[in-house]
Parts: C-alpha cells; structure tokens; sequence
C-alpha cells in the first residue's frame, strides 16, 4: 500500500499591497504567524531585506519549509508551504498566509511529494542500519 | 509583452543511497557545490541533522533558495531548486545534485513562476515609490 510523505503548495500570488512585500520584516511576522497559527515545529527562520526593495525569507521546520520571495514592483510574491505530516497543516498555514496578504489573485499547485510503497519501506529499513 | 521572473524545479528523488541521504553534512556538501557550480550569490544556509537519521536543509540566495528533505529509510529525497534570473542556473544546480545523489528514479516538475506583464509592470513601479 501506498503513502505520501508530504504535501507542498506551489503559489503565486499576485495583486499584493506593495508595502508589504516590500519589507522582510512584516513578510516575517506574517510567516512566523502561520507556523504558530498550524502548530509547526519551527527549527530556524532566516529573513534577507533587498535594497531598493524586496524581501526573501525561509522557516525551516522539523515538517519541510515555507518561503517567499518578493516583487514589491509587480505586487507579486512567491509562495511555498510543505510540510510531512498532517496534510491539513499545509493549507492552514497557507490559507493564513493569503489571509494576510490579500491578493486579488492566486495560482496554486499542490505536489503530493515522496510517494512510497509501504512495502519498499520494510526493505529500506531492514537494510539500513543506524549507526549510534 | 510577458516574462516569467523564476523557474522552481521541483524534485522528488528515489532510490538513493541511504549513507547520504542520513547525514546532513554530506548533503551540505553537495548543495554547497551545486551553488558553486552554477555560480549562485548564496545569502545563507541552514542545516539541520534529525536523529536517528534524516536531514533538511535549505539555502538561501539571492536568486531565490535550494532546499532538500530526506528519508533515508525510503532512499528518497525531496530537493527544490528556485532561481529567478537566468532559467539555465536552475537546471545547472540540479543536474549537479542529480549526478551526486544517483537517484534510481526522478520525478520532476518545472514552474515558471511569476508570470509578469510588462505593461503591468510600468503601472506598479509608477505607483510605487521607495522610501529612503
């Protein structure tokens, strides 16, 4: 039987208030606020402010990683919510995200990532030891 | 007239030797090189070791991030490949992760993300201006 590891939601969002994407500090509360709001282990955070403007950001947590990426100059952001585990952590975090960032339009994808066959996992694992 | 600022390869690798993928300064090593290789402006990197095994890393560049999530008890890792700028980065840091990790299978998808009309463009960097 088959499983799924993760799920990753793809999205660009367009339409966003400039002042926001513009600054890696209020993109950073934004995205700390869905790992709080999903109950996301967070393992690090890492925020760049570009200049003139623009803003990169990326949480790592024990569940995969968000990022964003900004234009302010085109309204658009770059989005990036994966997580292994519960899948509805993933479009928690994500619905929070767009929540807050009001776009007037959004194009989602969602991979469902690592699919794997239960019985390779028995394989894998009988033949892999862990060293202490 | 359009263009696209970002291209995200988005990978799912199977089949790979567990050794690697457990240890996350081995895949430290590899992501390092493929930064190296495609001559990626690297802003930071971030990886973190799980116990018994797995690891998750993420680099930070200016052009956007790499990332990789492993399950060495599965031979599979998840690895994301974003760049904005020149799309044959992108595939130049991949194609050096691929060649390192030696999946058996690779399942891959390519977004060109943030699909910007130019005239658009003009309209949001008239209205927008940066403050000092």
């Amino acid at each position: 039987m088959a499983k799924t590891l993760g799920v990753h939601i793809v999205a660009d969002l367009y339409g966003c208030d400039p002042e926001i994407l513009k600054s890696a500090d209020r993109m950073a509360e934004i995205f700390e606020g869905a790992v709080r709001e999903a109950k996301l282990n967070k393992l690090s955070s890492h925020f760049h402010q570009f200049y003139p403007y623009g803003a990169t950001g990326v949480i790592v947590i024990s569940e995969s990683h968000l990022s964003f990426h900004t234009w302010p100059e085109h309204g658009y952001v770059a989005i990036d919510v994966y997580t292994c585990g519960a899948h509805e952590l993933a479009f928690k975090a994500f619905d929070y995200i767009v929540d807050k960032l009001n776009p007037s339009r959004v194009e989602k994808d969602v991979h469902f990532r690592g699919v794997i066959d239960e019985s390779e996992e028995v394989e894998f694992a009988s033949a892999y030891s862990v060293e202490a």
